[in-house]
């Protein structure tokens, strides 16, 4: 498959969204103006974005709902199953193990670690929170796809670094810390304190 | 002041919480070589960073971890306080609203609004949802500085507009669509979905 740009995985991403709303709504179509709509994009770019991955529209009829929802499935890889591992027990660390949404979406959360004597032994959601000391240990019988890094920023590259060498090559991180990684491996950012700052650096400097 | 890049005002997000963790430490002084570690970046790029706002570190006695961390919080706008109002009191809208991180970084809840009657009148952390049919009457008395758009993804567009013609500037968006607004006013946008997303596409196309 042809590398596709970042910007052009999140369109195809809320392109998804949309179409799971519209196929709930009983919709059988659906046209490339309304997908731009929500992609915040224009018809053109629909068509270019989808035109990488083979034909699907048919002109003046538009996109089937369903077979559109599963190519882009097929093509964001959520019809396999990735396993999870969380590192950091923290309170964003436990509302992950708790939230729902993963698991219908493919992705099992298979282990919770920390590396406080507190925490190790507590049990979120039918997790129970492991040893971090024996990481290495787990990943080598069963590997994991995504680590997330919930630790705080001290910690967070030392974590990093130890999925990494268990050959995780996706990290979620939720710590505010540049994460530095091997070219082969990605990381994706979340933090919301990180986006209100860079929101009150605009205000404060209008 | 000149304006900018994006990705060093994060940077200097970045720098702000390893120096707040370096001074609780009770340490004085910090290198650049030390500050950038914790930003992905070089110390040549910190002391650049840096320049645009005037000249802070010695040569070899490195920076006062108090004055830049007082100078940082002052460039970033993090001296004033912005009123937050929340669309949408979900799952995800009534967490921020027990967030207890925004208030101590400047960011007040103001009000939180949805135009579920069932959620209407409902008490979280001291605020009560409010109808959103009063959401221009509200902000006229009482403006904004920053719009958190917690609703689904279909109505995130028209709340969000809405918000905009009221003056609010800053909008953080939760909903998994992109948001169309006019050159003057901003978005950031916080989804683990579409980040994950990202990761599982990388992760299948391998």
């Amino acid at each position: 498959m042809r590398k596709i740009a970042e910007s052009t995985v999140r369109r195809l991403s809320l392109y998804l969204r949309f179409l799971e709303h519209f196929e709930e709504q009983g919709a059988s179509t659906v046209s490339s103006e309304a997908l731009a709509s929500r992609g915040g994009t224009t018809s053109a770019q629909v068509r270019k974005d989808l035109s990488f991955f083979g034909s699907f529209g048919k002109r003046g009829l538009g996109y089937d709902v369903s077979e559109l929802r599963l190519r882009l499935r097929d093509i964001l890889g959520l019809d396999r199953r990735y396993r999870v591992v969380v590192v950091g027990a923290g309170k964003i660390g436990s509302a992950l193990v708790q939230y729902g949404g993963f698991r219908e979406r493919g992705f099992d959360l298979a282990a919770i670690y920390d590396n406080d004597p507190a925490k190790i032994g507590r049990t979120w959601n039918g997790l129970t929170v492991r040893d971090v000391a024996q990481l290495e240990r787990e990943l080598r019988h069963h590997p994991a796809d995504i680590g997330a890094v919930v630790t705080p920023a001290e910690a967070a590259q030392a974590v990093t670094d130890r999925l990494v060498a268990c050959g995780v090559t996706a990290i979620l991180n939720f710590a505010p810390v540049q994460l530095q990684v091997p070219d082969a491996v990605t990381v994706k950012t979340v933090n919301l304190v990180l986006e209100l700052e860079a929101l009150s650096y605009i205000l404060a400097n209008r």
